[in-house]
């Protein structure tokens, strides 16, 4: 794992990640995980149930040993949020408090804006059993709620944060969409017309076109068969090969 | 839970979530439940190495139960692909084969075109420490990659499986972006306006608007501050009652 790097060069980029009132060391260890899986770094902990550090966290969080390292622990979710001037609380279930609730992909984005502004953001999750307390939620800007499905949604801690880090991750990042995966160039349409006239000239040779009329479509469905594939320059010659050894073979017979 | 009728309104509606020779039933258990959370339920399993059933994955399982009683095991990938008609890869390095590499988003607006036109697509998972073998990549259409923070990219089983879950769920949601969560309606401007210019006269009153050439400005600030709270009827009527406790309370003053 060589994140130790990674980790410092995003630090402070990020929202912060405020988990209130842990339970179990397990959970903080694997959140420490996701948010560096995420490029998360600034982990803030509201008085975790088992005290801190805590060496089951530290067993958990394998590469990511140094976000627990950094984190920093407050007696309150306020104290905890002090420096942040736009919060959000992960919470499943609207509860009478009049806020606007954020899809993920939506909440991203409102700390996007925020952190390019250089205004520190963060987001709030709470106990593993219970989640966050209505003053929790009145101290958020606004609420993000992750759609799943509805008979089966709860999510572990580790999870939520994975979710929402992903998230993050994904709207600072410019992954093509598509990704060509090759060691060898494509064939340019020169080079598959002259394998698909080789490979017609063949099997006119043996026949194969019959009856006659149907010749033309029965080409097309072939050309578009193998450029579907979206061949490369050594798969062409592949082809080629397989075609000349097939027609060795028939010729070699008797 | 209320998962199960959920679980099987929606089956065989989502892509196959085949996990290649996973090694703990902890993780088979925890990737049931991330499935059930994103509306999956169709598990294959090649050759999981401890056999099956599995304790241990049926105790990490919880509401999900459901998903490790109704999943099928089989001895290949090729077998547990066999009525698949479009396959995904999960890999994190491409290996030397030619393939397009789709980023979550993309790969599962593949999967729902496939599966609205009733063509059996499902994901591939490889072992927890080594990943897909080179075979398995090869017999699937095309790769998924996550991207994630380079320097610590590895996922753990479930951690995967969610992720792609997640945005399969997503791709099918339509929860807006923003939701207001309220019980109260938002207050028409007619509601606002007889607010400010209430709260305006009681400063006039007291001289607070001074000096005078800063009155306009002071009030398009007040106003601006109050608007962007996006208030609700009830709130703009708790505002009346603060402003008459100040008011009153200085009034009582000899």
């Amino acid at each position: 794992m060589a994140g130790t790097d990674h980790a410092r060069s995003v630090a402070g980029s990020g929202p912060a990640i405020v988990l209130v009132e842990p339970q179990l060391g397990e959970n903080i260890g694997a959140c420490a995980r996701a948010m560096l899986n995420c490029g998360l770094t600034d982990m803030r902990l509201v008085n975790p149930r088992d005290g801190w550090p805590n060496p089951a966290a530290e067993a958990m969080a394998a590469g990511a040993i140094e976000v627990l390292q950094q984190a920093r622990v407050y007696p309150t979710t306020a104290e905890a949020c002090a420096d942040l001037t736009y919060v959000l609380a992960t919470t499943a279930r609207p509860r009478g408090v009049t806020k606007e609730a954020l899809v993920p992909r939506a909440a991203v984005a409102q700390l996007r804006a925020r952190i390019a502004a250089e205004q520190p953001a963060g987001v709030l999750f709470g106990p593993e059993r219970a989640g966050l307390v209505n003053d929790d939620v009145t101290l958020a800007d606004a609420v993000i709620t992750v759609p799943l499905n509805p008979g089966f949604s709860s999510l572990n801690l580790a999870q939520a944060v994975l979710l929402v880090g992903y998230e993050w991750y994904q709207s600072g990042d410019d992954t093509p969409d598509v990704q060509l995966m090759s060691d060898s160039p494509p064939a340019p349409v020169e080079t598959r017309e002259f394998f698909f006239s080789r490979l017609e000239a063949e099997l006119e040779e043996v026949g194969f076109f019959y009856p006659e009329h149907f010749g033309p479509t029965m080409k097309r469905n072939l050309r578009t068969m193998f450029t579907r594939a979206g061949l490369t320059d050594q798969e062409v010659q592949s082809l080629h090969g397989v075609v000349k050894a097939l027609t060795g073979k028939r010729r070699r017979r008797p």
